[in-house]
């Protein structure tokens, strides 16, 4: 096929003040105890993508300023919402009223991702969603706070994804829900 | 809620030997001119874990044995099949009588990931998906030698996503749609 690809003009992308005015996607994501700093960079850029409202830094999940995180997140540090909480249980009891609270983790209570319906969950006002540690995925405690767990089905030889794709597919996946 | 986290037992995933015999996911996936080998290997991960049929590495992409690749990869380099091929317009030439190509890529052309339906398309036996360079995108001559262009939608203040999420999000889309 004869197609040109769209100049930055094209694109038209928003300025960091502008994307702060705009009405935001309803949900939030929390990361809890993530180890690698370009992780925490993809997913800011991710968020940034989709207009998600906020992102929760929880436990030793890095937190900018910081070199590495710059390098993925590529600016969005500044243009999404965010802030760090050290105890992940105090932050999910506050989001709680609000939030439809989802972890994404393998569990033996997970609902696949493609059967996850909206329509069945409470109706709350936002999602939160939840992605976790890299080796040891969302935290016990975090999972005892969720009102669903959701899986990405897999047919492969690795137990998981990697966090930021897993996140990445989940954060597509709502918006689009959302938005149809 | 109560739930209990997988074991690597209860994933029940397959050995390489198993993955190579199983029936494939109907995708390939081809990787134009990829400077990190860090992508290369997310790319691998994904790849595995929704069973897609091949990756085609091209141009300046990295291929395995590579470090970096296997730090992102953790194996999958082993279970998918792959191939390496410097001329990306004679792997699509030859890719063609049995595969829709499909390039994700921002053009003027764009179809977007949520509007692109299956059944509007010739009916080859498999997709072909194309993502390209991190800076540059999908080359201008493998646009020319694909049949549409994708775009997933983006509402923030950077250009694009980060190429293993682009990827990771293009894949689960077209694996969800072919399993539904």
């Amino acid at each position: 096929m004869e197609a040109k690809k769209k100049s930055l003009e094209e694109l038209e992308r928003l300025d960091v003040e502008a994307f702060k005015n705009q009405e935001k996607t309803a949900i939030n994501l929390v990361l809890d105890d993530i180890r690698s700093a370009l992780n925490v960079g993809a997913l800011f850029r991710t968020s940034d993508a989709f207009a998600l409202k906020h992102i929760y830094l929880c436990g030793i999940t890095a937190k900018p300023p910081h070199k590495e995180i710059t390098k993925t997140a590529i600016g969005a540090t500044h243009s999404m919402d965010w802030s760090y909480h050290e105890n992940i249980e105090e932050l999910l009891e506050s989001l709680r009223e609000s939030n439809t609270i989802l972890a994404i983790e393998q569990t033996d209570k997970s609902i696949e991702l493609q059967d996850f319906h909206l329509e069945t969950m409470h109706q709350k006002q936002e999602i939160c969603l939840i992605v976790g540690n890299e080796v040891h995925g969302v935290s016990e405690k975090a999972i005892s706070l969720s009102d669903y767990c959701i899986e990405i089905p897999q047919f492969g030889t690795k137990h998981s994804l990697n966090v930021s794709v897993c996140g990445g597919i989940t954060i597509w996946e709502f918006w689009k829900r959302l938005n149809s």
